[in-house]
C-alpha cells in the first residue's frame, strides 16, 4: 500500500489482534491504507491520549477501536479527537461472552459518540467496512470498490443449502 | 437549512420522533441540513427498500435509522445502500428496556455495518454527531463548528457538584 | 414427495443449515413437500423481497426462516407475505449464545407476527412440526400422521431412567 | 359475531386480559370468531387438560394462550392438542420484564411446538393476527380481510414524523 | 433400600438423569428410600397427571423434579399434588446456560410453589438433602444422619490451599 | 394462635416486611403458628448465627428468609441449621429487579441447600404455603386445610375473562 | 472539617450528585476531610488526566469514582494514579438499570483495579465507607469512629418487623 | 517472605485455588507477605466467623475473598470485621459465566461495603495490587514497588500488533 494510512486500528492488547484483524483485512481488500497498533487506554493510557489528540494532525480519517471487558478505549479515544471513531467489542476470556465489552462501547453519553459494531470478528470485519464506506463518501474509486465487495458478497450466495 | 440536506434521519414510527428529534436537534445546532421521516421496515418494507436503493442518488451521505423491539431498520437500510449508516436503539412500551432494540441492530453479521449508538436519547444526539463529524471529514467549516460545540461541551462541564 | 411443496424453509447462510436440516427432517418425516434455500437479508436483499413477496402465488403455504445474530429474516419476509412465518433463532459464533437471535426475531412490532420457536436444533425441529400441524387443519392424512408421529413420541419415552 | 369460535383465547388468569384482548380485538376486526376464557395451568390443571383434549374436537382450529412468570400454560396445552398453540408472554408485576415469560414460553423441547410472540400488548395483536393468517390458508375472504387490514396498515405510515 | 420410597424423583428425559443422579446419591448417602423414572411434561402430559395426581397415595412424602428449557415439570406437578416439590433447572444444550430453566421453574405464581435449587449438579445433589432435611423432621434417626453428613462436610474442608 | 412457633420468617430489614407478610398471611389462613422478626445476615450477623444455630432447639420446623440485592440471609442460615429454609427474593430499589436477589439466594453450592420462591411477593405467599405442605406430611388437620384453600383456589378461577 | 482532603470523590455530570452525596454524607459522619467534583471522563477528558495524574501529589489517599452507562471515569482514573479507586455504578435514564454502568466499571484488566461497589445509592453510601475503611488502617481515632458507627449500625436493627 | 502476613487470601473451596492463585501471585512479586486458606461461609459458617472477628486482631490488613455461585463469604466476613474487604467473583461450572458469582459479591447493602473486583483471574490479580496499594498507602517502598510495576506494565506494552 503506497498512500499514507487514512485509518487507525488499535486495540488494548495483542491478545485482541486475531479479531481485530478482521477488520485490517477488510481494509486491505478494499485498498485502504491503515496503520495498525497497540494502544491501551489502560496500561497505556499516556500513549492514548498522544494518540487521540494527535490522530487528526497524522493524518488519519478514521479511527477503529477494539477492545474487551470494561472496554474503555474506543469510548476515551472519541472524547479526545473529533475524528469518527468506530468501537468493536472483543470477548475476553471471563468475558462474560463479550456483553461486558458490548455495552461498555456502545452506551456512551450524549456528545461523545462511538459507532459501535457487532461482538468480535464480524464486527471487526464490518469495522473496516463502514470505515471505507465513510471514506468513499469522498473518494469515487473507493466507492466504485465499495460497491464491488458488495455485489460480490452478493453475487456469492448460493440459493443451495449444500454443496 | 438552505443547502439539500446530506442526512436522512428515518424510524420505524411516529413514535420513536421523541427520542430521534435529538439526532435533528444536533444537526441542526451544527448547521447540517437533513430530512426526517417515517420508514418503516415492517410495515411499509418497499417504501424502505425504494427509498434505501435511492438514498445515495437522492444525494445523501449519511442515513440515521432508529427503532424499536426487533428493530430492522437500521440493518435492512444498511443491506441496500453503500452509505454509511448509523443506528439508533429506541426504547419501547414492553421492550425489555431497548436491550432486544440494542441487539436487533448492533448484532450485524460481517458484510453489512451498521454503526450503532446508545439506547434512546443519548444515542440518537451522538447519531446526529457522528454524521456530522463523518461529514466534517470533507467540510472544514463543519469541521470548525464540531470543534467548537466540542469545546463548548468541555467548557460547560462546571467542577462544582452543586449550583 | 411427489406433490409440489407447501413449506418454505429460508436461512440466512449455508451456515445455519445445520440447525435448520432439523426443520426439513420433521416435515420429511410427515410427508411435507418442502423446499429449501438460502436467502439472506442482509446480503441479498432484493432475492429476499422477490421470495418473500411471490412465496403466495408460488403455491408455498407457510414460510419457515432461521437466523442469527440481528436476524431479520423471518421479521422482513413476514413484512413482505400475508403468509404465515415461522422463525428458528439459530445461535452463531460471538453470538451471545443466541439470545440476540432470539430477541431480533421474537419483539415484532404489533401488525407484523411471526411465530418464534426455540433457540437452536429443538426450534427447528418444532417449526417444521408446527408447520405440518397448520397444513393439517385441512388435510386429514396429513392430521393422522402429526397425531402418529406425536403418539409415536409419549411412546417412544421410557420411564426408566437408564437403559 | 355468528359463526361457531375458531380460535379460543385462553389465559392464566384475568388479570392477563387487558394485554390479551388485543388478540381479541384482531380476531374481531378480522371477522374470526373467537371464544377467551381463563384456563389456569396451576390453578386449575385439569380444566386446562380437559380443555386441551378436547380442544379440536369442539372445533377449534387454533389455541391463542397468554401467561406471565413461570409461563406453562402455552407449552402444557400444546403438549395435549395437534393444533397450533401461539404463546404470549405477558409481562407481570415483579416478573422480569416479561423475559421469564418468554423464555418459560419459546424455550419448549423438541416435538411440542408453541408458535411465540413478542413480550405484552404486540404479542398478543400479533396472536389474533397470525391465528387469521392460518385461517385464512383455507378461507379465501378471510385471506382478502387480512390483506386488507395488511394493506391499511402499510397505507396508514405517514412519512411525516410529526403532525 | 429395604423401606419403600418416600421421594420421587421424576425428569423430563433420559439425558436429564447424569444431572439428577446426584440427587439420587445424595438420597443414597442418606439412607433415604426413592425411586427415579422419567415423566415428560410435554412428551408424556397425561402420564405426568396421573403420576402428580397419585403420588401422595403412593406413599411419596416428596417429589424433586427436574427439566431444563422451558421446564414445565416441577411447576405443573406442583399444580396436582399437595406433596411438596423441589425443582431443579438443568442446563440442556441451546439452553442459555440454564437461566431459561431457572427463570420457568423458580417464578411460579401464588398458590403453586416450587422450591427451587441451583442450576445443574449442584442443584440436583442439594434437591436431594433438603428432601432429606423435610423428611427428617419427623425421623430423628435420619436427621442424625443429615446432621453427621453436615458435620463430615465441615470437617472435610481443608484449610490449605493445595495438597 | 394458641400453639408456639413452628415457622420462622426472617428477613434482612424492615423494609422486606411488605413483601414478607405475604408468607404470614398464607401461614394465618392456614393456622399455622408463626414467628416473624428481623435478622440482617450484614448488619447483624452474629445474631443471625445465634438464631439459626439456635431455631432447631427453639422448636421451630421451617425457616423461611427474605432479602434482597446481595441477599445473604437464606444461603447462610442454611449453613447453620438442619432445618429446611426457603428462601424469598426481595426485590430492592436499584436492585436489578430481583435478578440480583435471585442468583445471591439459588445458587448456593452442594451441600447448603436453600430451596427458592419467586421473586417478590407471589415468592413470599408461596413460600408460606410450601412451608405449610412441609408441616402438612405430618399434620393431617394441616393436610386437610392445605388441601381445601388449594381447592378453593382452583374453584375461584372464573372462566370469563370480565365480571 | 478542618483538616485538608484525603478523599476525592469525582464523578461524570452534576446529576450523579444526587446519588453520590451519599458517599459525602458518609465520609462527614465518620469525620473524613473529602472534595467532591466533577470530572468527566468522556467531557473533559484532560481535566480527569491532570486530576488523576495528580491527585497523589496532592495529598488524596483514596479516589471515589461514579458514573453511569459506559461508565468509564474510575477506570480511567485508575490507569492515572497509583492511589486505591473506588467506582461506584450509577443507574441513568435509558441506562439499562445500571448494569451497563456496573460491568463497565468492574470488568477491568489485569493491572488496573477499581475497587467497584453496587449500584446507585447503597454503593455510593458504601464508597465512602470503605474509603474510611481504608484510611482507618493508619488513623486509630478514624478506626474507633468506623467501629461505633458499625456497633451503632448493628445496635440499631430492630427485631420487630413493624413499630 | 520474612515479615507476618498483612493480607489475608480466602476462598469457599480448594478448587477457587487456580483462579485466587493469581492474587497471591500479585503479592508476592510486590512483596506483600499473604496467608491464604479455605474458609467456607457454607460449609464452615463457624470457621469463619471466628475468623472474620479475628482477622484484625490477628494483624491483617487487607482481606480478599473469592467465591463462586451464591458467593457470599465476601460479604459475610465484611459483616464481622472492619478491615477492608476485597471480592473476587470465581466463575463456576454450571454457574452462569460468573454473573451469579458477581451480582452476589457487588450488591451488598449500605453499611458493610466489599470492594469488587473483576470475574475471574483478572479479578484476582487486581484484588492483589489493590491490596498492595491499600497497603503502600502507608508503606513509601511498597509504593515505590507498586509504582514500578505500573511502570513496567506499561513499559511492557509493544505497539506492534505482531512479534
Amino acid at each position: 500500500m503506497a498512500t499514507s494510512p487514512q485509518v487507525a486500528i488499535i486495540m488494548g492488547s495483542r491478545s485482541d489482534w486475531p479479531v481485530m484483524k478482521h477488520a485490517a483485512d477488510m481494509l486491505e481488500a478494499l485498498g485502504v491504507a491503515y496503520e495498525a497498533k497497540v494502544v491501551s487506554a489502560h496500561r497505556t493510557p499516556e500513549r492514548m491520549v498522544e494518540f487521540a489528540k494527535g490522530a487528526k494532525a497524522a493524518g488519519f480519517k478514521v479511527i477503529i477501536a477494539g477492545a474487551g471487558g470494561a472496554a474503555h478505549l474506543p469510548g476515551m479515544t472519541a472524547s479526545l479527537t473529533p475524528l469518527p471513531v468506530l468501537g468493536v467489542p472483543v470477548p475476553v476470556r471471563d468475558g462474560l461472552k463479550g456483553i461486558d465489552s458490548l455495552l461498555s462501547i456502545v452506551q456512551m453519553p450524549g456528545g461523545v459518540p462511538v459507532g459501535t459494531l457487532a461482538v468480535g470478528e464480524a464486527g471487526a470485519k464490518n469495522a473496516g467496512l463502514l470505515a471505507a464506506q465513510i471514506l468513499a463518501l469522498n473518494d469515487a474509486d473507493l466507492a466504485a470498490r465499495v460497491e464491488a465487495l458488495r455485489q460480490a458478497q452478493t453475487d456469492g450466495v448460493p440459493e443451495s443449502v449444500e454443496d
